[in-house]
């Protein structure tokens, strides 16, 4: 009798969590990919210049990249917390799909972002949406990872808690840089985007989890 | 002689299972994220409010919302029911392809619910559509299932008939609640819209799946 | 040591596979949920009635679901003929990407037969392109298995020649259906409608794949 | 004790090796099937013809299928360069969401080629533009690339490095032919546009890594 027979719900929790990574990787990849379409095709007149009409429109690829910037970033940090899943339960599953209605949004506060950028009058608005939709999904993050790890009722047995703790601890800071932002962006809004910008780059380069997910992703040295 | 050389069919039949998932997967997160698609960026006159147009595109973002949940719902409980079953067959794929369909067709009654919620005129036959769509929705998702199920056909071998058959007797309720839905649309469309957010919610939160699948599903406490 | 540290090449033809099924299903499934686009939210000017301004795009749901079919037949059969494979080679994945390009262009022919349908003096052409894009398509997928199973080169040694040539065989017929088809959209459009619409369906229900296939996919009776 | 339970470092590498190929496949798999969208239905005037303003769309065809053909040529190399590697790091990811930003974005520059190849004036500026984002595009790949197997670092253990070094050698290649589309599309646009063609064919026919994968990839003879 092999371990599987004398185990079924191993295997199935597996599928599960496998499942879950496949939706979750679905709709980061479309979401992300989807940021393309809002840049348009510039139509210029007769005599017009078309290069200047394509740098013209250098607030769509700055949010197109921010905003890469920004999901590539969830997606490094989500993939490596799962790594160090046992499993999932029901309630993980559905903050996980309450959590992606917040990943799947994003290519609208982008697509203002990139509209209303160069209008003096509106871009406050713009970027302060921008903000809060980026605020909800920080949140949203939090809550999926404080669930499965705060007490680590998710988390595979050979994972440090204190370590785990410590990656929890600095996700913290997501929610309280897009709020800051928020404010920022009501006051000066070009300060806010510098501030977007720079958010998911310091995740992306440097962070705890980095540590914590280091001894399962780092090839042999 | 290796088991899996015994019996070619065996890995074939999880490959098959396997590739269909991944279809799955694949039409539930494109149709989930191309909601997006359909929520403008709100064009201003100048001196107009940006925020106020934002604010008005309520239906929008409700529509998405209730929408998302609603696929969502049945991602999950398409995906726990997957984890029951020991493989597919030809019928249950052309049955799958079929609900795939009405899967994938729902931007677009989603979209004309948010375009024609605010206009009075106009709601019921928005409302009732956008029910019409989740009524056939319901039915083949019970056809795909009670096929499966029904007579035990296709499900493992350490799965509880009586479990079963109580899951799919629950999923019958769904299309009479859409079909309630449909004719509430008729008479009273907010009260047909409250019901379209109320059952997916329903289906997220409870329901007799969560405890057939717990077993397979949950971590060990 | 191990027969995976023995043989390194059979894990990467897994690999390959498996990821070339990946791909092939990721273009598939968003394809597939792309034909939403094409179906435009009707405008109605005060006084008509919206029911009926959503009837009236019916050729835009017909084409939806006849492609639908028709793109959910082929990938059952893909998806069949490659449980029969040992592996991939250079010149099937050249050919796979090839026949992806036409699976992939699939939006176009059938936003323009949606389009013109309506429109007696124009839907002769419409309806020749959809058959032209169908026949290169099927023409293709001939391409992409005759070469993998022509001369057996590719497929498992337990599979039998025999039956793989007759499953072969059956596929030739839709390259001269979809001929049929093209003809008779300039002679009589309506009726090649009506073939367009048969030929899926034939493929999904009935074919010699089914038989080949079953002793690979069939759950034990 | 498993080796699994040894080395739960080995296992986590492979899923993050295997989630970061989810996630790669499937922006390849969304931006080539978004190529689509670029193509319009064109609408005619009553007595115009039909199939006249189809063929007249041509520069969109051929962008589309040169397009197609670049970014499948990527994803042969990119996976078979992944069948080499051993496991990822966290550089690595990040280089490859760089490149993948780089994918994301190309039905941009390619509905710019098709929206501006028929205009003499402007067809210069969107041919230097298409070359440009390829050229940023080859040049991210061989850093993704380069880094990787540069100094052998991610790469199995049992490859010939002499081979690998080849194969990065030979992607050197591809940021000089865009280089040099970029420069011919300001004299010549329409060499350059012949140029872009026959780049991804020959990446796609011929190339060093078809030799060094071929021990993995080739099914037995």
């Amino acid at each position: 009798m092999s371990p599987n027979q004398a185990d079924p719900g191993r295997e199935a929790r597996s599928l599960a969590k496998g499942r879950l990574e496949a939706l979750t990787d679905g709709v980061f990849a479309i979401a992300i990919t989807l940021l393309v379409i809002e840049i348009p095709v510039p139509s210029v007149e007769p005599g017009e210049s078309l290069a200047r009409a394509i740098l013209d429109q250098w607030p769509s690829y700055g949010a197109y990249t921010v905003t890469f910037f920004l999901v590539g970033a969830y997606w490094v940090n989500h993939h490596r917390m799962f790594t160090l899943l046992k499993g999932v339960n029901h309630t993980f599953l559905l903050l996980n799909v309450v959590f992606l209605m917040a990943i799947a949004i994003i290519p609208f506060p982008n697509a203002l972002l990139a509209e209303y950028t160069l209008e003096l009058q509106l871009r406050s608005v713009a970027a302060a949406v921008y903000g809060l939709a980026m605020l909800a999904l920080a949140i949203l993050f939090n809550v999926v990872w404080w669930y499965a790890g705060g007490r680590g009722r998710l988390m595979r047995d050979d994972c440090d808690d204190a370590k785990v703790r410590k990656v929890l601890n600095s996700y913290l800071i997501g929610p309280i840089l897009y709020l800051t932002g928020v404010i920022l962006a009501l006051v000066q809004p070009i300060a806010s985007l510098v501030l977007y910008f720079l958010i998911p780059l310091g995740y992306l380069v440097e962070g705890p989890v980095k540590d914590i997910a280091q001894g399962y992703l780092e090839t042999d040295a």
